[in-house]
């Protein structure tokens, strides 16, 4: 039995049709005191997939899913496979100061904790948080195959990643779509000392150029990844994030900065939505089934 | 170290002087997507004692109490006393339809499982659920001292549980008072079918009512009681909740039922908060540090 949440974005739908099972949506309410109240309708079967991704409000959807796996402990369903497609406070993977919690750690032991059997996310921030914080077998899907299908075919295209550390997801969707990539890195200009960004290794002369990165948050790493390649004579610009979260005028900063199209995928319910991960998620669920 | 967190009420503060220690508050901001961000002062103790009231909006005011008691481990506390002065969710303490899950035990048992060694609440729902969630040491505060100094100086006062589950809190009391107890039964008119309260023992002539329970959510149960302590010919009415929550206009519907004074602690904030429990608290804390 597939369970939608209130954020399952149609997933948990698609999903049972891929494996001709059902889905059966939780019904939820609020209180006059404002608590949640959620129910699950009866059913019998040997396992539960349930489907909910914590963007925002994070905190009221992490206690649906708390609620959602407990209750489904009570109809005594013993297989209990949580599908996180976005998962929030993946940033917070470690204490940068003194007297900061991991908040990651709270959510994946609280989610394992209170009865989660698997664990599958989408292009989670650093994938290191997985294995220290869950026993629970886990996976973590990039959706590799609906992006590079998406871009497949702008011609002359070249996968750029805005930093270093997210050059090996360029690389994943570069190689499917046989095209060339790269990062941007930065550079002091040794007379002024200002710090620029420009590609490490390609020109971009008559070449689309893909950014393609986890996270649009704000999108200014991408508004501003999108006019390092214009102003290397790019010919158009496109970008992709598998998670659309778009917050404070996102997306007018990103169209404002030159780039042709945004895209992004059903993680997060967005209007840049355009690509879906249920196939991925699928393939990964077929291990856990 | 004491630690105020947002809804600490002043409780950590008052605490930490009545113990001759220190108060740290945590520090706390929203990032751009919403995601809740805390941190704790460093600090070197043998133990801590969080003070953290879960009232509306709950699950943000659980997260930050969760990514508190995980900041506290990191920070080497071995020892961390959990005051929870109110407890969400407490009223969703079995599943009264299949298919629900026990809110309370997500609660409860997230607190233990993230770190807390010892866990203090105030008048809960159900004392049962903390036996039944918790493995660590607990304990249930009521602040009888507190409510019957308060109302003290009432002459002929007679104490009213508006049903008989709440009786052995209005008995509580009203030993403390050297007054009489009673609760209010429900009765069915043979003649018309008509249900109505009436008083289980006592007669209301010449005396003050004052009435307890647990949480004031609407204020409808208390308002019904108070108007049928006036029609059973009480001077005046008064009545103390533990837990002034008071949603939907509770304070107008209290005081249009003919109530003269309506009185709440500071288990949440509001403007009835006149009676504080921290005595209640260092005593039982005293029993924990």
């Amino acid at each position: 039995m597939f369970i939608a949440t209130s954020t399952s974005n149609g997933l948990a739908a698609r999903l049972a049709k891929e494996f001709d099972d059902k889905v059966v949506r939780v019904e939820s309410k609020i209180f006059p005191d404002n608590e949640l109240y959620i129910r699950i309708p009866e059913f019998k079967d040997d396992y539960a997939v349930v489907v909910s991704s914590l963007y925002h409000p994070q905190n009221d959807h992490f206690l649906e899913l708390l609620f959602t796996i407990e209750a489904l402990k009570g109809l005594n369903i013993n297989k209990i496979i949580v599908v996180v497609p976005y998962l929030a406070y993946a940033r917070q993977d470690k204490r940068f100061l003194t007297g900061e919690p991991v908040s990651i750690k709270v959510i994946l032991s609280s989610i394992e904790n209170i009865g989660a059997s698997a664990f599958i996310t989408v292009d989670v921030h650093k994938e290191k948080s997985l294995s220290e914080w869950l026993t629970i077998p886990y996976d973590n899907v990039i959706p590799v195959e609906e992006v590079a299908e998406y871009f497949r075919n702008i011609r002359n295209i070249k996968v750029l990643a805005p930093d270093k550390g997210a050059l090996w997801r360029a690389r994943l969707i570069a190689e499917k779509l046989g095209s060339k990539y790269d990062y941007l890195e930065k550079v002091r200009d040794r007379v002024t000392g200002e710090v620029k960004i420009r590609p490490k290794h390609l020109e971009f002369e008559n070449s689309n150029i893909l950014i393609v990165d986890d996270i649009i948050s704000t999108g200014g790493t991408m508004a501003l990844a999108a006019s390092c390649a214009l102003e290397n004579n790019a010919e158009r610009v496109f970008a992709y994030g598998t998670h659309a979260l778009l917050v404070k005028g996102a997306l007018d900063r990103l169209y404002a900065s030159g780039i042709t199209d945004v895209v992004s995928t059903d993680t997060v319910l967005s209007p840049i939505s355009k690509i879906s991960i249920y196939r991925s998620l699928k393939k990964s669920l077929e291990r856990f089934i």
